[in-house]
């Protein structure tokens, strides 16, 4: 009989459920707004209820290996317990794995949501295209999240709590981020920082497009800020540079430490690789003592001995496609390796 | 028959060679100048010719398990070729496993000398008192080196250059380093840069004894600036407070995207410890929110699921000795796992 499982993307918004097949073939989904209003049972409740209605249609004909879910972080692993999730008031502390278990009556498999991403790109998108056993992922949304495969599995450290370099500090005394930090990525490569940045870019008069924009609609979104960055606003054109310096500082930092064959770029923003990539590059090349003893020739140099970092392959649903994963990888690394 | 095992450290000035039990019990050493001068196949033979010396001695009583090389970095892995070294002139793509090999006859294991130290830290130091799997090891010495141990082996990452966040921007723009970036960790937590920095102090007018020290003798060493700091020289402990931040700032980075249980500080700036942590633990609470989330209550607090950075246990030899326990690692490794 063949298998399915089905992921569970918890956003602070939308709540996306859907069963996969290993192959990466969508079988059913179920996309419903996240009701934080009515708490953090009733959330579970919504899940749990849409797991079961995809469960039910697909039973019978096809077998179910597991329940995935992929949440914000940070989280502890593999208990699934989270902490402070600014986006989800009153959510401290709560035992999101425990909880959905109770309802559910299954045990499902927790992870941070930008591990999962990263699954999913390791399993069905760049990873998988070039064949590479690791590689380091950072999805630039509304934050910026971090997975790491080392050798084929979500590297979690201890607590479950590795890959978050979206919290690196790039800056001492920088811009203040909500982690409590300072001169976090997140704080310059996020669509938020790009909407702050070019607020600040207008406030120094130096756009009048964006500040048009400002005057009007009170912010300014990432892409708006884009689109008048193709379209030659030499201010919004900084923006995107600045976003490409911190960048190739954070990868300038993570290749020289995991010295993976594979970086990948996703997220929202990653539509705008070609107004950060060459700045990124050019800090890379004179920053990172390993990318430079290391960089393809071009970007056609598909050399597996060479520091490969691409946009990623996988669109806005890459999240919920890891989540989806995680039963099937998990049974196969318990195939793989002894236990 | 008890077994030993010979490590070579290859440093700039100074060729060690010893053999040691797996239990660290020291049977032969032999140190001799590095010559440099006579060129690389002369160094190469005297590495040689110390280790058949000692090998001679011990064989007979005991089993010789392997020979294990500590290199400066960077050198690619396991091949053992060299890139450029600073320190070692015309040993740019040198073959230094091969041609170690060539004269001694029998195969060798390179380490990078920062990884032979963190696996002898681990193994023999404060890893093996803290009875972790993972850690990562900063050794501040004339620069700063990095060894990161994952679940019980060294990261090596795709062509063992990984562990290089000495070389790890932190400040975009910052002081350029000999590695051709700017801003790197080595440039504000080595000997090196407290040397450089004590002398950026004295010439801001901000120690009145650093700059007597420097009208006599043009320099002043790391050891004599923490002499000015501790007997209460306010520019000598800026410096250290220099050194404590950008350490915070690096391992900031190691804890958010790492998340392992121990964090060891090691190399001859890790005596000055008192000077330089006190600001490095104020950043990385600040700036590092896995740590904050996984801090240790005090020193005292040896919860194993915290995030503890300590000074080394093992002094200035972890590398010699880390070279020695290669053979034995890689034997207990085959051992332990499936081939």
């Amino acid at each position: 009989m063949n298998s399915f499982s089905i992921g569970v993307d918890l956003g602070g918004t939308n709540l996306r459920i859907a069963a996969f097949t290993r192959a990466q073939e969508r079988l059913e989904s179920i996309a419903i707004p996240t009701r934080l209003e009515a708490g953090k049972y009733a959330v579970v409740q919504d899940m749990c209820d849409a797991i079961h209605e995809i469960a039910k249609k697909l039973r019978g004909s096809l077998e179910l290996v597991g329940v995935g879910v992929g949440s914000p972080g940070p989280l502890q692993l593999p208990s699934g317990k989270l902490y402070h999730l600014p986006n989800f008031p009153g959510w401290d502390g709560f035992e999101l794995k425990v909880e959905i278990e109770k309802v559910l009556g299954m045990p499902v498999i927790i992870e941070n949501d930008a591990n999962a991403a990263a699954l999913a790109e390791f399993l069905h998108g760049s990873g998988k295209q070039r064949g590479v056993d690791s590689l380091c992922m950072l999805t630039l949304g509304t934050g910026v999240g971090n997975g790491i495969i080392l050798n084929r599995r979500v590297w979690h450290g201890m607590l479950g709590m590795a890959g978050e370099a979206g919290h690196g500090p790039l800056e001492y005394d920088g811009a203040p981020c909500g982690c409590g930090g300072r001169g976090c990525l997140e704080q310059y490569a996020s669509a938020t920082a790009v909407s702050r940045m070019a607020k600040e870019t207008a406030e120094a008069g130096q756009s009048e497009a964006i500040a048009h924009i400002l005057a009007t609609r009170g912010t300014v979104s990432a892409r708006r800020v884009a689109q008048l960055a193709d379209a030659g606003d030499e201010g919004a054109r900084q923006v995107y540079r600045t976003v490409g310096k911190f960048l190739g500082l954070s990868l300038s930092q993570l290749v020289n430490t995991l010295n993976l064959p594979l970086y990948v770029v996703g997220g929202g923003l990653a539509s705008s690789w070609h107004l950060f990539a060459p700045t990124m590059f050019a800090v890379l090349l004179r920053d990172s003592y390993v990318y430079r003893l290391t960089a393809p020739r071009d970007e056609l140099d598909i050399n597996p001995l060479c520091t490969h970092i691409v946009p990623a392959l996988l669109g806005s649903e890459s999240g919920l496609l890891g989540a989806a994963m995680l039963p099937f990888a998990e049974r196969e690394m318990a195939v793989a390796l002894p236990s």
